[in-house]
């Protein structure tokens, strides 16, 4: 029998971005930390996605109790990362009870009434959620940068605003897991093939994916910009290389179960007593 | 081999109310329709859910793409019914972005302040989306029918205005599933003293629930009066026996695949030139 592939680094300490984090060098099919095959993986996420989903009702127990404790996930990434199958294979495996989801588009006109921030605090996660963004505020200093959709001297203060914006979350009690989410190049052409060559998948096709190609430098200067400026202590960015959705699917899992255990959670205790209730009951 | 157990009457036909449904008569433990035990009933259950799983992305693909269609499960049903259960394990079977799920509670102040259908109307499913309710509009003539929380001349005319209200929503292309779930009285002590007996199951316990089944029969009566003059044909009623949690779910899931496949779904088709798009990405 083969030992179990399994991570011989934590996912939290081998995806953490740092100083030397560049963008340019990230390869996308890399699966830092984890020694196994797919196979592997994909056995051992549905065995992590057990423990994901005990923790998330235990979470979700303590939000329903007084506990104001919650995460936001935070998904950012270029057209075809991923994003929506994370969503699916990741989030799909806790109770949608606990989860508010979100999918920020392009600013509807109300929100563009607004601060950038307005529609983001209008989305945090409840006690005891798992909320999560399918893009978010990072997109404010990114297609909006990369397309001068505002003047640089708005987009340049953004990311102190930001960083102070994550720090009152965090310090309300929600622990945010950024995840920025890198495909190559090579990698995104062929699920754009993908989607041109099968009729369930015409929908997911965007012809503006293909004109966003020629601006990849451009964002990547945009997200080296990102983790440089909004990579903190208090809310860190992970790079998780997309190529291998398997893995990225089983990092993103890890993250999540490295937040929860984090916050060394129990069951709420009774808030009435418990022998008087076992009486009222058996007379009701 | 034993042939696969099954329906011998679909869940649609089984399972919805009519005139001479009497609530006080329902067997909480009955599997109408269903020929099965429970192993079998989980089995089918594990497939059937693909097929729902697959539908609904279709759904989801068709609100991205123009299609103003939805669909509406109301989930309304005695404590320990096991609606939060149904939420789980159902829905917990489709992807996570194509679900929109609200739990309504007491009413906060804000709601109070409103008519008793806003909150429900701010809470409908977009386009493409499966909105869940856990609880709902019906609440404003059951609990508060049953504890005069308004004089009767409002909650009498609520049901009226309830038929409009679901009339409107239908017509603007959402399917509404409504689903009464039935829970005996001998059960319902079974699961809340399970809540006392287990520290992971404290929190879900309330005292207010010994409370309000001395009400049982006023509840009954609510009920009855819900069934009776709000079950149209438009937005009908499901009568789902909720004693045995596995067909309660297996029949809940089969209501939704029938609400789906009456959409005749398909995917969506390219509103671009695909052999054009295949030539710009190919020097893309």
């Amino acid at each position: 029998m083969r030992t179990m592939a399994t991570w011989t680094t934590s996912a939290t300490l081998a995806l953490r971005a740092d100083a030397t984090t560049r963008v340019a060098d990230i390869d996308a099919r890399a699966k830092p930390g984890f020694h196994g095959r797919k196979s592997d993986g994909k056995q051992l996420l549905g065995e992590r996605g057990e423990v994901l989903a005990a923790l998330q009702e235990k979470l979700y127990a303590g939000g329903r109790s007084g506990d104001h404790r919650s995460i936001l996930l935070v998904l950012q990434g270029m057209d075809t990362a991923g994003k929506g199958g994370m969503v699916r294979h990741v989030i799909g495996m806790v109770d949608p009870q606990g989860v508010s989801h979100t999918a920020f588009g392009v600013p509807t006109d109300e929100e563009k009434r607004h601060p950038f921030l307005w529609r983001i605090e209008k989305a945090l996660p409840a006690a005891g959620q798992i909320g999560v963004f399918d893009r978010s505020h990072y997109e404010d200093v990114l297609v909006v940068r990369v397309h001068d959709l505002v003047p640089q001297e708005v987009w340049e203060q953004r990311y102190d605003e930001i960083n102070e914006f994550e720090k009152r979350v965090v310090e309300s009690g929600t622990t945010i897991v950024k995840v920025a989410m890198f495909v190559s190049l090579d990698e995104q052409k062929a699920r754009l093939a993908e989607r041109l060559e099968r009729e369930d998948k015409y929908w997911k096709y965007n012809p503006a994916d293909v004109t966003e190609r020629s601006y990849w430098p451009k964002y990547q200067e945009a997200y080296q910009a990102v983790l440089d400026r909004t990579d903190t202590e208090l809310a860190p960015w992970y790079v998780v290389p997309c190529d291998r959705k398997w893995f990225a699917h089983l990092a993103v899992t890890e993250l999540l179960i490295d937040a929860l255990e984090k916050f060394d959670l129990s069951w709420p205790p009774p808030d009435f007593d418990v022998e008087v209730e076992k009486k009222r009951l058996a007379q009701a």
